[in-house]
């Protein structure tokens, strides 16, 4: 089944994270998905000239580039580290063509004990980077983690609490990426997207599934799988104002062993599914 | 070393869960621990009379019961049952003399995606034993559980959406119950606190350690051993009015697996060092 071209969606590469670039992309072609948000690894793996002719030669529209951040960092040599790295990212989305540079932010530094310290690292980095990025025409999302990524990978948890952070600079270069995965337990997530309006750079999407597996960070499950009510959430975006591109982005051992093809067709089948409105054009 | 009385340092049950309660309360005498959290599974396994008087006996405070709550179903009568649960068990709430029942209020039901339709099923629950609360002098405790126990276990999450959510009963009947592990990361906990005045109706401290093992209910750690800061925390929940007891819940199999006299000493130590404020009576 070919997936509507209204539905704008896109395939983030993590879904088939052991496919190199170019299978991915042959098998987003014969799906006939014209999105794609790229990675970092997989980019560099195929150098990024080539990555960036792949896709074009592709016809898909590169959605997002994940990802930068990691701003947080116990010694200044670290922090001054991870910008250099952020301005790479920078410069590597660009160069891909792609419009946003998702920031996972970082966590709380190994041996601290200060939230608040570690939150104003990630401000300040972002601010240090803004310039860089409107350079590069490229826009920095902040992107709010689950809670339980708090200490080890984002000090960002919720939407409010990102739109906050980018409040601080212009919404053309610092907007914020909302993955349903991250936010769906949220109470005040309605409350929040009604706020963000143009701050909305990117749209995520994989379900929340139980049991959560030992490496939690791999326990998303295709939409439909689990307990997120994703039509629901994709209305409220559309009603916020976003109308870009919505990515899948499974990160899953069992789907990272299943063939490309059966995963896209998985992917398709269950946006149209659970996602796009009934009737929608 | 003997706490110091004026800590109001309380041992929950849960942090020495292989022991009998008879051994619990030993410990907690020889320890010169004062207060005691208890579990109903203790409770019912020593006899709810018996129960009462081994605590009594050894001068001990009895803190809270864990616990009530789990309205969340499918089914009017599965939710019906659960109404008769938390009936028996604010009964025993009172004849063990805890002044509070702790609710872990329950997550999505199977099969569905309505998150809302859950929250309400809780505030209509919480809205049918507020009258049995009140008969036995027992006031509910609403915990909001860490995000990651959203879908199986609370559909409350933040402190701010318990305060709301009790806002609608009398504060003598339905207070918060702040567990630091579960709103360690809120950005909003400080706001939440100075909203929280006299709903605060109990303080349970566990600290957040990494890799979270595969049953994420058992990541628990001593105090001082992961990111928590539980002298800001303890300082804002002072600050906002609270002057009850304090209690060390801790879930770990590593834990479970000391001894309990061994076990009661460290939490003496950790929260004489990472918690108890320096110069404190």
């Amino acid at each position: 089944m070919t997936p509507d071209p209204a539905w704008r969606l896109s395939l983030n590469q993590a879904t088939t994270r052991p496919l190199r670039l170019e299978q991915v992309v042959r098998c987003c072609a014969e799906a006939g998905l014209q999105g794609i948000g790229l990675w970092r690894e997989s980019v560099d793996e195929a150098g990024t000239q080539r990555a960036a002719r792949l896709v074009r030669r592709a016809g898909l529209t590169v959605t997002s580039l994940c990802r930068g951040g990691f701003l947080t960092d116990a010694t200044s040599a670290g922090r001054a580290a991870a910008i250099e790295d952020n301005r790479r990212a920078i410069e590597q989305a660009a160069l891909v063509g792609a419009p946003v540079l998702v920031l996972v932010c970082g966590g709380v530094p190994a041996g601290s004990r200060d939230l608040a310290g570690a939150r104003q690292m990630v401000s300040d980095g972002i601010a240090e980077l803004v310039a860089d990025a409107k350079a590069h025409g490229v826009r920095l999302a902040i992107e709010p983690l689950h809670p339980m990524f708090c200490a080890d990978r984002s000090v960002v948890s919720t939407l409010a609490q990102a739109l906050a952070m980018a409040d601080r600079f212009p919404s053309a270069l610092v907007g914020v990426m909302l993955d349903a995965y991250h936010v769906w337990w949220d109470p005040d997530l309605d409350d929040s997207l009604a706020q963000a309006g143009q701050r909305l750079a990117g749209f995520q999407l994989s379900d929340w599934v139980l049991p959560l597996p030992a490496d939690t960070l791999l326990g998303r499950g295709h939409i439909g799988d689990g307990c997120i009510d994703f039509r629901g959430l994709d209305s409220a975006m559309r009603t916020a104002g976003y109308d870009g591109w919505t990515e899948v982005e499974i990160f899953n051992e069992a789907v990272w062993k299943a063939p490309g093809r059966q995963t896209l067709q998985t992917v398709v089948e269950r946006y149209r599914l659970h996602v796009a409105s009934p009737g929608a054009p």
